[in-house]
């Protein structure tokens, strides 16, 4: 059983907790946001047991502090931490970017003992209010150390016991892949929804009544929380640009095909995702 | 209680004829096939009464014939009606696009009385074997009639005698909303997943791994029926082209936000798509 802070009791962080208690993993949780009715929701679901509107000396009472809130506001809350603890504390946290934590001024907290993680779940909701306890069920979570501590161990055995399955790896290949799994959906599904009511505002009631073509399935993500994810586009720039880039030149081939009417390879880009995409299905 | 003939019976078409029966608006259904495989599944499933190989006299029975095969073959296949029919047969369809039916052939056609239709529904899947009787419950169908032919009611009231909301419009209007609401999002979900497989060949494990973050759910309808989309995709060329255009544009402009940090002007394009998929969400 650990004493926790999570810094951010919303869809993860909240989650978190409720995960935690289920799992016999957590003593006494601190819980800590400056948005005053999330952190009353979170208190209420009783995914957190003590209430704060600022990071103080009581962070210093944990054996781990969890950081759940965009990752923007790492800095601030990291240089935060660092005037109140001492390694003896592990300090992770949620956040989809993970590459910052090799550079200024992550890698030079004189107090804090990090070891980043990534669990990969969540909805397109956000807040407290839309936690759910099974959130981490069976999914993935990767950590990426910065160092050889002993204590990536333990954030390792948290996450196995909430029934996740760990996968470790560099802070950059995190990076790189999350910006083509999950980074780049958003971008497209965030675009894509602002394409369709520039294109035809004449038309806008006919393309919300005939959304179910795609389109509604396929903008779901585009409804997922605007300060998380500006702070992932700024967070992970270099990944995404180029992953972007790429996209751009396969999507221009496709129009490139459609265009001079090339049926044969238009074809065969099709059946070839088509396979990919069945093995995709297959995973559980 | 009409005869009918399905040109196709495949997943929308086996699923109309499960629909047209349970409605008690079918009298006798003849399916025609050049899959053999698939005619003999929709046979089994009763979606069909007599299985055909090829069109022939028995068309000429029909009140109405329901083209249900992918646009492409349509050139074809209406040719081939011409011969059978008379004026007194309505055909309809249930194709993607529509604007071909305003050129020829298909507007010069002596014997066809045609009345082109599309209900907005369907799976990833393809098919007889994944045919569903409630396909059509409380989707929407649209119809572009090509002239002012009194079987336009017809079609309209056996669509909404299945529970279908009806609208009409025509084809080029419909070519349009539907090259944003349904052609683009399978173009970049067929993109997408190659873009990401050419990316990080060393890290496909991964990718699959970690296709949970939006991925997996964004490339789903990716693994719909190729043929069917390459039809579509050449059929409805140019509106699908302009689209593409757009989208381009859009994305290239979220790049160069994200490539100079324009933080305040990311917020703003991801806030206001929030909104506009929350209105998407509480359509029915």
């Amino acid at each position: 059983m650990y004493n926790i802070t999570i810094i951010g009791p919303g869809l993860i962080g909240a989650s978190l907790g409720l995960c935690l208690k289920k799992h016999a993993l957590a003593n006494k949780i601190h819980g800590m946001d400056i948005d005053t009715i999330n952190l009353k929701k979170a208190k209420s679901l009783n995914a957190i047991d003590e209430a704060h509107k600022e990071i103080g000396s009581y962070v210093n009472e944990s054996d781990i502090v969890f950081v759940c809130t965009p990752v923007g506001t790492f800095h601030k809350i990291f240089e935060s931490l660092n005037k109140f603890l001492t390694k003896k504390t592990i300090v992770s946290d949620v956040g989809s970017v993970k590459g910052f934590f090799l550079k200024k001024p992550f890698n030079n907290f004189k107090n804090l003992n990090i070891v980043p993680g990534h669990p990969i779940a969540g909805t397109e909701f956000s807040g407290a209010s839309n936690s759910k306890i099974d959130m981490f069920e069976n999914k993935w979570c990767i950590l990426t150390p910065i160092n050889k501590s002993k204590s990536i161990k333990v954030i390792e055995n948290i996450w196995k016991r909430m029934n996740m399955r760990v996968e470790i790896m560099s802070p950059n290949k995190h990076d790189k892949i999350m910006s083509v799994t999950s980074h780049l959906p958003h971008l497209i599904a965030f675009t894509i929804v602002g394409t369709a009511f520039n294109l035809s505002p004449r038309d806008r009631k006919s393309l919300l009544n005939f959304s179910a073509g795609g389109f509604r399935d396929f903008t779901r993500i585009g409804s997922s929380d605007p300060k998380m994810w500006h702070d992932i586009f700024l967070q992970n720039k270099k990944f995404i640009l180029s992953t972007l880039e790429k996209f751009g030149n396969d999507l221009d081939f496709l129009k490139m095909l459609i265009k001079t009417e090339n049926s044969g390879k238009i074809l065969n880009i099709l059946k070839k995702n088509k396979t990919i995409r069945q093995k995709i299905s297959k995973l559980s």
